[in-house]
Order: C-alpha cells, then sequence, then structure tokens
C-alpha cells in the first residue's frame, strides 16, 4: 500500500488498457486502486502534470478524470492542499462499475434501449417547464393526486388518440413514474397467471415474477405473439403488438383480432406495451390495440424511448373497471411522478414540440437504421436483420452455435450489446433463438461509425 | 351477499378485531365488505345506532366510520335517504376527496403534513432548472444512475452537513423519489423485526407491514421515543428524533445515546427520519443522530415538507455497509426520480435559494404556530399543545373520551383535521392518546384564521 505523502503527492503505478477513452480509462484505474487499497485514504494525488507525464497522457486528461473521482466521492479536493483520496471512499464502488465503463468494459455502446441523448431538446424543454411552472394552480405545489397532473391526463388524452389511435378520456389515464413502475400496479391488481411474449426484456419478466405472478410464455414469430391459440388459464396477456421487443415483428392483423376476441370472450385484459410505437419508418405508425377494445387493455407508454429515461414519466390508459384498483394500489397521494416534470410535459405536448421531437428523432433514427442496415449487408449479407421497420434498434439472427463467440469477439472489441438468447423467456421451451439485438440510437455520430465498423470487423472474424 | 334492502339498511355481519383503533377497524371492514362485493353498490348502510348495537360500538364511532367511508367515496349519503353504498364504490373517489374537496368535504384543511403550496419558490426554481438544464452533461439525459445524480449528492452533502449535522460524503447518498421510496428500500435489505415509535404516520406501517416487517412499538413521551430498554429482537431502529411525529418531542440527548449505543453494541441501524428537521423554532436546529454514528445509522429526508410534496425528491444518508444493498434494491437504472428535478434541486442549494426558501418559511411558520397557541390559549386554556417548537403542526391533548366527540363536532363544522390516536401504533398497547393534531402551514392567511376561529369555537363547544 502507498503510504500517504503530504508534500509530493502519492507515486502512482497505474496500468491502462491500450484502447479506449484515455480519462475513461484513468478514472477506471484510479477507481480500483482505491478500491483494492493501493490507494489509501488521506493519500495525496501527485499533481496532474505528473502524472500525466508518467503516464503519456495530456495534463486535461488527468485533470478531468481527477475531476470525476472527486464528483464520486473518491476524492477530495481543497484549495492548496491538492487532491488526495477520501477518508472513507467505500465500497459504493460496485454501481459506479455498472453505469461506468471500465477499462476492459466496451467502449462502444450498440446496447438497445437508450434514445439519442445528445438530442434532448434542451431549450424547447425548458421553455416549457418555465411556462407551466408560472401557469401552475397553488394546488400543484401541493400534495399530488395519484391519477397525475389534469393538465397532462388531458394533453395525453389528445396525443394518444391522435397520434396512436387510442380511445380514451383524460378520467382513464393514470400517470406514472416509467412502464416498469405501471407494471408493478397492474401485476398488483391483476395476480395470478400472465400469458407473455417468448421473448421480452427480462426486467420486465423479474418485476412479474416478484409481484408472484406465473407467466406463460407464448411462441413468437415474425409477426409477433401467436395469440390465436391463447391459453386458457391466464387472465391478463402482456403484448409488444407495435414492434415485439425485440425480435420486431407487428401483430398481424388477424392476431390482434384474435387477442381482442380472447379478452372479450374470458373478461380477460390485454396490456399493450407500446415502447417505440411513435418510431415507425416503413408506412404510418401502427394504431394501438386498445382502439379496437378500450374495455379490454391497458395501454402502457412512456417518455423513456421518445424524449428521455431522465424524465420519470409514463402513462397507464385503463379500462373503467380497473381505474379504482390501479389508484388504490397507488395510494392516497402520489409518490413518484414529478408534478413539475408533469405540468412542463403537458405545456410541451400542447405546443407542439413532442410531436416535432418526434418526427426529428424518427428521421433521425430511420438514418441510423439505414446506417446500420447498409454496413450489414456489405459485412453480412447472407444474415437476416429484423425489428428494422420501427424502433432504435434491430435483432440480428446469427446460426446456432455463433452468438457466444460472436459476444465473445464482440467484447473483447469493445462493442457493448446483448444477445438475442438473453431475452427468451426463462420459461418458455429452449431453443432460443440465437442473434444479436443491436441498438442504434444512442452514440453520436462518429462514434457510431466506429462501433459500426467494429461490429463488421467482429461478424466478418467469427465467420472466418 | 346481501341484497340491497331500500327499506331499513342491510344486515351486516361484521368482524372486527379485538384491539386497536375501534374506528378505524370498522372502517376497514366496511371498505372489505364493498370491495368483495359483500356490499353491493346502492345497498342501504343499517342506521348507526342499530350497527352500533349489533358490534357492542359507540354510536359516534359508527358515525364516523361512516363519515369516513363517505369522504373516501366508498358510501354516499343524502338527506333523507341515510347511507348507501356507492354505485361505483372506490378509491376513485378517494382520490377526488383526497385533492379537491367535494360539497360534503371539509373546507378548512388543517390536516398536518402539508407545507404553504403557496410559497413555492417558482421564480427561483425556475432559474436553478433553466440554469441546470442549459449546465447539464449530455449523458444527464440517459439511464438514471440508482444512486441519483452527482451534481445532486455533492449539494446534499455539502447541505447536510452544514444544516443538520450530517457527517457523510456523496458517495453515501442515495437519492429517492421521498421518504415513503427510501423506506420501502431499507425494508426491502433489513427484513423482519424492526422497533417503531409507539406514534408514527399509518402509510409508513402499512409500508412495513406490506414489506413483511414484524414492528416492535417502543412507548413514546414529551422526550420522545424511550431507547433506554430497547428490545434485543429488532436489528433496526426507525426513529423521528428531532421531532416526534405526531407527539412532538426532541429525543432526549441521554436516549440518544442509548440508540447509539445500542445500535453499536448488536450492530443494528437506526434509520433517523428527519422529516422537518429544518423548521425548529426554540433554538437551532437540533442536529441529526446520524452525525453521531455514521456508520450506524441511515439518515432520511425530502423536500415533501421542506419545499413542495410535488417534487417527488427524497434521500438516504447511508452507512458504508448498506450502500451496495440499497443499490441493488434500487436495480441497475434509476426508475423513480426525476433527473431534471435532482439537477434543478442541486443548482437550487448550490445557489443558496433552498437556504433561503427554508429561513423564509421558518419564519412564516413560526407566525402561524403562534396564532395558533394564541388562539388555544383563549379558547382551551387547560388543553396542553405539545410538538409546537417545531415543525408544521401541534398535537392538542384532550382528556379521555373527548376525542371522537370533538372530531365530530370539528367534521360537523367543516374542519378537516386527525385525531391523535389514529396516529397510536395498531400493535402499541391502549389506551392510545387523545387528542387532535393539527397542522398549521398548508391554508392562505385569510383561511387559516376562519379554521381556527372554527376549530376554537368547536373545542368551546364540546366542553359545554
Amino acid at each position: 500500500m502507498t503510504a500517504p505523502d503530504p508534500g509530493a503527492g502519492a507515486d502512482l503505478h497505474l496500468e491502462l488498457p491500450a484502447e479506449g477513452s484515455r480519462r475513461t480509462a484513468l478514472a477506471q484505474a484510479l477507481r480500483d486502486a482505491v478500491r483494492s487499497g493501493r490507494l489509501a485514504g488521506g493519500t495525496r494525488l501527485p499533481p496532474y502534470r505528473t502524472l500525466a507525464a508518467d503516464l503519456g497522457l495530456a495534463r486535461n486528461t488527468v485533470a478531468d478524470a481527477y475531476a470525476e473521482l472527486v464528483a464520486e466521492g473518491w476524492f477530495t479536493a481543497r484549495q492548496g492542499s491538492g487532491t488526495r483520496v477520501a477518508e472513507h471512499p467505500a465500497p459504493r464502488a460496485t454501481r459506479a462499475a455498472a453505469s461506468a465503463p471500465t477499462p476492459s468494459a466496451p467502449v462502444h455502446d450498440l446496447l438497445q434501449g437508450k434514445p439519442d441523448p445528445a438530442s434532448f431538446p434542451r431549450s424547447a424543454w425548458a421553455a416549457s417547464a418555465r411556462r407551466a411552472l408560472a401557469a401552475a394552480p397553488t394546488e400543484a405545489f401541493g400534495p399530488g393526486d395519484p391519477r397525475g397532473r389534469p393538465e397532462l391526463r388531458r394533453a395525453l388524452a389528445d396525443y394518444l388518440s391522435r397520434a396512436r389511435g387510442v380511445r380514451t378520456t383524460p378520467a382513464n389515464i393514470v400517470v406514472c413514474s416509467g412502464f416498469a413502475n405501471g407494471l408493478r400496479l397492474l401485476a398488483s391488481v391483476r395476480p395470478r397467471d400472465w400469458a407473455v411474449e417468448a421473448y421480452g426484456l427480462p426486467f420486465h419478466h423479474s418485476i412479474l415474477e416478484a409481484a408472484g405472478v406465473r407467466a406463460h410464455p407464448l411462441p413468437v414469430d415474425e409477426d409477433g405473439a401467436v395469440t390465436d391459440r391463447l391459453p386458457t388459464r391466464p387472465r391478463t396477456l402482456l403484448l409488444t403488438p407495435a414492434h415485439q421487443f425485440p425480435t420486431g415483428g407487428r401483430l398481424l392483423p388477424a392476431r390482434r383480432a384474435a387477442a381482442v376476441e380472447w379478452a372479450r370472450g374470458t373478461g380477460g385484459v390485454i396490456v399493450e406495451d407500446d415502447y417505440d410505437g411513435e418510431f415507425r419508418y416503413d408506412r404510418k405508425p401502427v394504431g394501438a390495440v386498445q382502439g379496437l377494445a378500450p374495455e379490454h387493455v391497458v395501454y402502457a407508454g412512456s417518455l423513456s424511448k421518445s424524449l428521455s429515461p431522465a424524465i420519470r414519466l409514463g402513462w397507464l390508459v385503463l379500462p373503467d373497471h380497473l381505474i379504482d384498483q390501479v389508484l388504490a394500489a397507488k395510494g392516497l397521494r402520489e409518490s413518484w411522478a414529478s408534478a413539475l416534470d408533469q405540468l412542463a410535459l403537458a405545456d410541451f405536448i400542447a405546443c407542439g414540440a413532442y410531436d416535432r421531437h418526434v418526427r426529428r428523432m424518427r428521421k433521425r433514427y430511420r438514418q441510423r437504421r439505414d446506417q446500420l442496415l447498409a454496413v450489414l449487408a456489405a459485412s453480412a449479407p447472407h444474415l437476416r436483420a429484423t425489428g428494422i421497420s420501427a424502433g432504435m434498434h434491430a435483432a440480428l439472427t446469427l446460426p446456432p452455435g455463433q452468438e457466444v463467440p460472436t459476444l465473445t469477439a464482440a467484447r473483447a472489441a469493445g462493442l457493448a450489446l446483448d444477445g438475442l438468447s438473453a431475452y427468451h423467456h426463462p420459461t418458455a421451451p429452449p431453443p432460443a433463438q440465437e442473434g444479436l439485438v443491436i441498438g442504434y440510437a444512442a452514440l453520436p455520430d462518429a462514434a457510431f461509425t466506429r462501433a459500426l465498423d467494429a461490429l463488421s470487423e467482429v461478424i466478418r472474424r467469427v465467420e472466418e
């Protein structure tokens, strides 16, 4: 262990990986040194220029890495006494590792599910937030109604009707803090058996499992979930009809009809997860199943894909008979969704800024999609990409036995992306389809191009 | 199922638990009967005296329980036709009742727990939100780190140290969407037995119960919870040391020391609910217990009292050994707390606006408190008000047998306020202290004066 040295700062021996962001790698190496005890609490760090010279880095890179660790609480910085290791720097690092890339972790982020953070419409949102704050009635600053702000429920009823073919009134809308929050509420009021798609987000599977729901996976093909032979037991059916997640099929009209028929005949409820329904590239957006049978479908949406997962807002459009139960599950007061964000979003939708943002992002994501398809066509013309008519990810099917070696090679090349089999429901009959789930929305342009180069190189190499 | 009987009212067979508040138990049994369908929509309830005789209860108890269910929308009451089960009973109405006064709902709102919504610092907050949005790094618009924004954790570490004597670093802070969210997280990582104060918020008791926690109520007196003979079984101790909720005592230094001693000796954890610690009127704020033993205390705070419950933000300051567990309970991404609100709050604290707001509100609430005390001194000089050195509510002790008639008269006079016994833990040994819990922060000035007039009139009338 390096002893604290109040004079020149600790003598640091750090090994950085050869590739990737220098600042990220240095920050991670410093975190590891603190975590392992090599850098003890109170130790004074070497001045930027010393460490920069030692490691062959720009001085700014070192300054940035130090600042990052100060921000995270690993280091403390005081005027005149330089930067030091915090006295109790703590095991808090686990999450740091989960959220920030580690030296061995990927630098080309193609993980699905993230919209482009750089496209967040800062000034339009700021204008909406300012107007909403000025116009808000006094009671908006008191305890929140668990249904959500009336301003937002009105704006959503209009928008969802117009843009997604949802048939509803503000009274049937309950605001929540995102789809996961909505799913937890629904699981608590619709316990026991749910039919689910054989492919889906593991996080959602866990939420249902934690709520004691038994899941009955339905087969999924290129036309979405096979809903024409629904099992009799479940009374709740979770679907992603606009863009099956993550395999990408659009639910066939006949299967939509079959699902609605099932709900009508059995008194069942369809939960429609419309996670990226706004981003359709081949034609007009596919309308919501909810429009066919508002009394049998819960329509669920959120801002997580369309605007930003940083604003924790989602919505459930409920059949009349579920409103009271869901509100009872929420409790007497709103515990989650920020009233200020709700008011800002109401203005943002009502003034047309939301529509403009969706249009802009649809164009951008479509270009990204085209760029991905062009690279795949050149480097892997025999592999099939599905789900490409919509959304912000594609599924690339791989021959049996190729998913694991491809993912291994991808990781070695600094690519972060998931295998398709990771989305296969744990109780669905094997085999899981092998492939890659490629998110194409989040990276900046140049980084995206580099990521695609790395991806096509990996695919070529695995096939050789 | 009992058939509707438009004549004499339904014949009701209810089983009440042997212990706890009769009114609460009856109200719950009635809700259950409606929910289960045993009491169908439109059913006429038996007259108070009939049900009271059947169940061996005071007639007022039945009247109060009926009134409660009418307020919540389960029942309807019409002049001349008695009380009936609502046609579409339920929490839908509860929400309405909770947020907007209905014709039958109270007009003088003295319910505790609500800061003044009209004092929300709109322009200062708008300025912070605008600056924060402009300065935010791009990644702030991506999926959220479950620890919370680093900008906010830095600002909170500074503020809590300075204002509340909390000893921490940003790395030990986990942002949540309010105290309830934090309590749920803590209950999931500290299951089984908790020692709790014999008086507290029923909502918090329910959260612990739903998480499977067994609560061991500790006696409470004017010096807070009696912590010098702590039971051995619980490993977690939930306290409101700065201002016992709602009875108002400040935890004695010797009892603080005893609690810390217990935690050190047993490896136990104290959860410090510092819900209104900023609003101290008799001297400087009482520092947090956390400062005595950061490794044994979870300090929990939120904006709900100090700024507004409409911004869903709270924070847990955790001992090192709990950070990873709480983060694991939160999950990989932030599901609740809005990143935009977090960034705005970080700026709001850092620029001094939060301190200014707290100072302004402390002055305002202190004037309100003085106004309440003056009215009580004139109208009920023999009654004792406690908890008046801090916060935004007072507890007014009543002689045995007077709480129910006072609350009944208060309701008739259009006053909304709670009885002290409603805050008595259901498993704490009876009798519950009788009294009123009077919130004095939320009403506009003129309405507050009118509410106090109505209150003193009620107190005078009941005593005659």
